[in-house]
This record gives structure tokens, C-alpha cells and sequence, in this order.
């Protein structure tokens, strides 16, 4: 980890930048493989499995017997876990339903909302060396709660052509039913276009390597919407003497195992805490499995010294960082000052892993700056919100001389004559 | 009008496609302009603007002097209908607002959202022969309620460098202070990348032709969030025998004088209402002064008769227009059966100028079928929702266990290990 002692503000900017990804040097390779997937459709996924995934798969849908066998392989303490966690999220994604509250604006008018689920979505898994069944909780609960008809899952098989049966039992506990083989671009393409096995979507979710994230940016091209933009994950840790060095190394070190590209930020207002979490980082690593990548994340990450606690969050809100650990006893006290973060961690006793599985918030946040602009999934995400309006004849009445004056100003004339068509009707009477 | 009976379903969806548009021919003309502006920033961005606006202008910023001028030139009459407007948005989008609602997944573990405003957002206004001040209040309240600290205005100058005054009157109610006289690519390139005059901003909003929207979609790499895709603007009528043709007529018109590309839908099950409401078109054509417009957005559209209105509102959900009218006075019988829609007008006298200008509702809407996908404008594009979570040391207890057995099976050591140290620690006590 670089120390870096008080650097002046104007450098703040500068020492919240990212890694710069190009993903329009992506764009060739991705629009070849969308071309491909509309003219060859699941003979060409099929292909790009092959070359990809080293899977020889002639079937891009798990089979019945695969999804109602994988139950029987996991441990009874994992199963309970997924249910446990699985409540959780369930509970808290529930509690973001809103009623609709009719607005009466004018006397007569009546203005609300309502939810509708967006019918068909994809979800996307990655693959690698371990089964990411915790983001299928973060992305098929929301969507089951949120009453999507259609919940079509993609996640790369492994070279036997397999997906790991906790995945398929995690994703059976929620009661997805449509799970295909298939990973990365050829994944994205073809719940963007549509092939004889797997269905066109109208949202696509779920992180991704950079290959993933350019062809969901262009699958936006194609009408398809995407949750956010993903990038490496992220933590930023402020901490006060009064928070735990060993705590705050555990949690920096749970970010680094994520990859090499991983972002750790320590910020604190005392130097011993940040010595002491150095010192407890050197400890806590030698054990680790993941050990090369972590150490490979933390030459990139910074421990930064500022002046005080206020000054922390400051620099927090140019970073806007993913996760935002606050490692303090008072830290409620600070909650009103945050401005941008994607998910919050109050206190000593609030560590990333606990959000990333089974507190109840959603492990899908934005990334690289993004919490600038965008929110992490939600209920929201798996729903439009429709407009209603209900302008009785007391209503165009009481608005619509002003809708004329202002139709006539904007020039343009068949607006205005839909009220006046309408007025003239109720005078008539 | 093209008069279409009985079409099997079949081909509803045929009969739902929108004209494609291709963006991706445009984006080499928008990478270049966006690089010309990265490099030579406000002289681009004038340089462009002499190009494609005619407009002879060295500042780009409205002077105080044009910005305290406005007032004085709008009719009171007018002053009073963009008051009573402004007011019925403010009141429907303040409705908006979400308490936050704590809830407990587990004993000891409290998690919750806040939103917080995106700090700088752009507001672009397409420019043409009429002031489209409407859009102004439809942007500019919401980003003003939400408390976006910089709210940046960019609208294309006249060929004598100027801005409607009825433009930057309503700016100025509203309390938008930056006015920037610049549109099209250059308005997007400018609010992307920021120049000497123009700050760059987290989120742009507003309607333009396809070179702003294409401008819009390459701002995403840059890191810049959209409100959304844009596309003509369009309306659905379903109209049953109770609906009234002259005012179906005057709505289809309103909706076709936008523009030629504009798209015009009737749907009904009762064949005289829509013989009725071809010939009020033809009448009410007559004295249209946009009328060469509406005629050309006419040739394209249709007025298609199917069994039952349940069989309209089929067709409309596959169609998910912007603006869906229900002329009918059992409109509110059928709202649970909508699926995809902007926004709904319930109602003989729910007219869609009412929403377009004064109701409250926002006409920032999804078209070309993103009525699937996408919501329309709210106080929420304004915010984020950023989650807390406070784990107790009770809390870690209830879940801390869960968390070790999924963190193992995915294969994250240091994310088991971020929990143990703290059981641990509890379990020294």
C-alpha cells in the first residue's frame, strides 16, 4: 500500500482516478460477434463457447435432469446460509415497494404512479475458478419480487461443459428455470438478438470481465437497457482511532482477493491507524489463498493521511467509491455529509462481506466513479414506472386556458385546438 | 391514415416496428466533434456553432444583461400559465419524494436507502423555430426539488446569436443561472468533456434530433449517464364507443404536427369511431399551420381495428407507446392490464397537451418501444439511492456464520476472514 501523507486538494482529483479502460478498442471484436449471433444464432454461441470456454457443449440449455439433480450436492450448512441470506435480501428489496399516492395538482387533476415489472430479463453470472451464487441472490430475488414473467440466466460452463451445482441450486431456491451455458460476449449477444434457444431480453444485469462491459454497452445500441456500466470492485475505509486496524486490514484485503485491478483506498486523520493496518495487512496476508492477487490489487491501493475526519469524506465524495466503510464508533454521525458512495458501512461492526452476501443490500453497485450518477440495484431496477393522469372535465377547465397559452407560445396549434376542442364541448352543454 | 382491419396477431409485432434508426453511422461524425472539443474546447464548440447554426457569437454564455432583459418581454397571460404549470410539476414531482424506511433483515441488522442529488446535470433543449420552454420546467424543477447543486442549461442560438426570451424567462423562474447559447453534438461534446465556458456535468437530460441522441449514447463512454435514448415522439389512442372522435382526432394531430417521423397510432374495436376519426382529421387538418408535417406524419400511421378493447390494450403492450390515451369512460377499468407505457390519459378530457404541459406529469418520456425498458423522467433520474447498513455486533452474530459458509464456497477467503476477526474479538469479551 503507497502511504501518502496530507496531499494538497488540488491533487485529490487526480488521486481519485482510476485505471482508464478503452472499451471502444473492444467495440471491432464485439460487433463481430453480434453479427455472427444474428446471422448463425446458436450455432455461432455454440462456436464461441468452443473457442472461448474449451466446452464442448451441443446443448446451450441446462437439461432437466442437471437442474433437478444439483440439490442432492450441496452441504446442509450452505443451504441454510442461501436461505438465510436469501430472506434477507428479499426482506429488504420488499420493503422498496411504493404505493402509489395519487397527487391532485390542479382541482380535478389527478397524477400518480405505478410500478410494472419489465418482462423479460437476463442475468448475467460470470464464471472463473469460483461459483458466484451470491449475485443470482442479488439479481434473481429482485426480480421475482419484482413480478419479471421471464428471468433468463446466462454463466459460462467449465471445460466439461458444466455449471457448478450451487449455482444451479441457488438459482432453483429463487425459481429461475431458464439457465444457459454460455459466457461473455457471446452471453450478451444473444440475450441482446435473440437465437433459437435463448430469448431476446429487455434488461440485461449482472457484472462482467471488460469484454462483458463493452458488449453491454453495446447492446444498449440493439434497445436493450443494461443495470450500469460495470468496472473493477472497489473499497474506501475511513477511519478514526477509534476503529480496528485488524478489522479495517480484513476488509481491505476482502477487496484485494477480488483481482488484480481491485481499488483499495484506506483514509484516516491518525497515522497509527494507518501504520497499524499496514502492519496488520503483512500479518493477515500469509495465509491468504488468494495471496499473489491481493498483493498485486494492494501496489496500486493508497492509504491517505488527511487533516480530519470532515476532510475524509470530502476526498470519499471526489472518489465515489463503490463500497464506503466508515470504521468509527460515531460513525452515524457522519451519514449526512456522504454525497456519493454506492453502499454505506456504518461502524466497527459493518464489513463488506456482510453486504456482499446477506445483510440485504445489493451487492450490484456502481463502480468506477459511477456512483456520481448512477444508484445500484434495486426493486427499481426491475420495474418502469408508469405516469397516470385523470384530468376531469373540472380539471381541463381549471387548466386548460393555460395549456392554450403555452401550446400557442411553443407554435404549436394542434395542442392548443385538443383543449379548446374539449372546453368548447363542456360549454356547449 | 392507413386504415388496417382485423390484422392477425401475428403480425402485431410487425405492425409495432418503429423506422430503424441506425446511430452507429452517425458516431464517427460525433467521435470526431467530441475529439475536436477534447483538444480546442470552447473554440470547437464555437467554431461548430458558426458551422451549423449560423450564429456569430464569441461567448457562449448568456450575459446577466440578456438574462435580467427576459422578463420584461413576455405577455402576462403567459407568465401565469408557465406559473400554474410549473406549480402542478413541482407538486406531483415533490410527491415523489421517498421517506426512508429502515428495515431489519435480521435482529441487529438495519439497512435502508437515501437518495442524494447528482451534483451537476445538463439540461439540453433543442432549438427550431418554436421556444420548447415546457422542456425546460420538465427538467429543470425535478433537478432543482432533488437539490443538483449545478444545473447547466444548453439550447442552440438563433442565426442572430440569441435565445427566445419566453426560453430563458422560464429558466430564470425555475432559478437556472447558467445558460449556455450552444447545441446539437457540440451542446453534448461540451457537456461530456467540460470546456473553458461549459462544465462538464454527471448526467445529461432532453430530446433532440438523432444527432443528439447519438451524441447522448457515445457521452456514456465517457462516463456521462443518460436520461435515455430518444426517438419521435408518439402516441397510441384506444378508443371505444363511448370516446369522443373529434377530440381522438385533435390528439392524433397534436401528436403528428411534431414532426414527419412522428408516430400516430388508433386502435378501437368499433369500426364508425374510426371512419369518425379519419374524417375530423381531415376537417381539422384544414386550418393547421403545421399542416404539411402533420400530413407527412400521417402517411405513416395507422388506425387499426381489432375484436375487443382487451385486444387493443394486447397490441398496445407489444407496441409500449410514450403516450398511451384511453378515450373511454371506463378508462380506469382497464389500468391493471397495462404493461408497457411512458405515460397514460385516462379519460374523454385527459388530453396529452394536459401532460406535455400542465397536469404535473413529466413529458420526458421513453419512445420507440423503450416504454418496455425505460421510465420517463421522475425526481428519481435526478438522485441516487445510495443503501446503508448498520451491523451490530449482535447482528454479526446472527448473520456473521452465514457469511463464513458462502464466503468458502465462492472461494473468497478474506471475505470469511473480515467477518472471523470479528466474531472473534466478540467471543474474547
Amino acid at each position: 500500500m503507497q502511504k501518502v501523507i496530507n496531499p494538497p486538494k488540488n491533487e485529490w482529483e487526480k488521486l481519485s482516478k482510476r485505471p482508464l479502460k478503452d472499451f471502444n478498442s473492444l467495440s471491432k471484436i464485439v460487433n463481430e460477434i453480434f453479427d455472427d449471433i444474428k446471422r448463425n444464432k446458436d450455432e455461432a454461441v455454440l462456436r464461441y463457447t468452443r473457442l472461448f470456454d474449451k466446452a464442448e457443449i451441443t446443448t446451450l440449455q441446462l437439461s432437466e435432469e442437471e437442474y433437478n439433480r444439483a440439490s442432492d450436492e450441496i452441504p446442509e450448512e450452505l443451504k441454510n446460509a442461501i436461505k438465510l441470506a436469501s430472506r434477507n435480501i428479499e426482506k429488504f428489496h420488499l420493503s422498496q415497494k411504493e404505493d402509489s399516492k395519487i397527487c391532485e395538482t390542479s382541482k380535478g387533476v389527478y397524477c400518480w404512479r405505478e410500478s410494472r415489472p419489465i418482462e423479460k430479463v437476463g442475468i448475467y453470472i460470470p464464471g472463473g475458478s469460483a461459483p458466484l451464487f451470491s449475485t443470482i441472490m442479488m439479481l434473481g430475488i429482485p426480480a421475482k419480487i419484482a413480478g419479471c414473467k421471464e428471468i433468463i440466466m446466462c454463466t459460462p460452463p467449465d471445460k466439461n461443459g458444466e455449471i457448478n451445482p450451487i449455482m444451479v441450486y441457488t438459482a432453483k431456491t429463487i425459481g429461475i428455470k431458464s439457465i444457459f451455458k454460455v459466457g461473455g460476449i457471446q452471453a450478451i449477444g444473444a440475450l441482446a438478438l435473440g437465437t433459437e434457444a435463448i430469448p431476446k431480453v429487455d434488461k440485461i444485469f449482472g457484472p462482467g470481465n471488460q469484454f462483458v462491459t463493452a458488449a453491454k454497452l453495446i447492446a444498449q445500441n440493439y434497445g436493450i437497457a443494461i443495470d450500469m456500466p460495470a468496472g473493477p470492485s472497489e473499497v474506501l475505509v475511513i477511519a478514526d482511532s477509534s476503529s480496528n486496524p485488524e478489522f479495517i486490514a480484513a476488509d481491505l484485503l476482502s477487496q484485494a482477493e477480488h483481482g488484480e485491478d481491485s481499488q483499495v483506498i484506506l483514509l484516516s486523520d491518525d497515522e497509527r491507524i494507518i501504520d497499524e493496518v499496514i502492519e496488520s495487512i503483512k500479518n493477515q496476508l500469509s495465509d491468504l489463498p488468494r495471496k499473489d492477487t491481493a498483493i498485486a490489487a494492494l501496489k496500486e491501493s493508497k492509504a491517505i493521511m488527511l487533516n480530519s475526519i470532515e476532510e475524509c469524506f470530502e476526498f470519499s465524495n471526489i472518489y465515489a467509491p463503490e463500497h464506503l466503510i466508515i470504521a468509527s464508533d460515531n460513525a452515524k454521525s457522519y451519514l449526512s455529509i456522504i454525497e456519493n458512495a454506492g453502499s454505506v458501512f456504518i461502524g466497527n461492526y459493518s464489513c463488506e462481506s456482510a453486504g456482499d452476501y446477506a445483510s440485504g443490500t445489493n451487492h450490484t453497485l456502481p463502480t468506477n466513479g459511477f456512483a456520481k450518477n448512477y444508484s445500484g440495484v434495486s426493486l427499481d431496477s426491475f420495474v418502469k414506472k408508469i405516469t397516470f393522469q385523470e384530468v376531469t372535465k373540472e380539471g381541463i377547465m381549471n387548466i386548460g386556458p393555460s395549456i392554450e397559452f403555452m401550446a400557442e407560445a411553443e407554435q404549436l396549434a394542434a395542442h392548443k385546438k385538443a383543449v379548446s376542442v374539449r372546453l368548447k364541448k363542456i360549454n356547449e352543454k
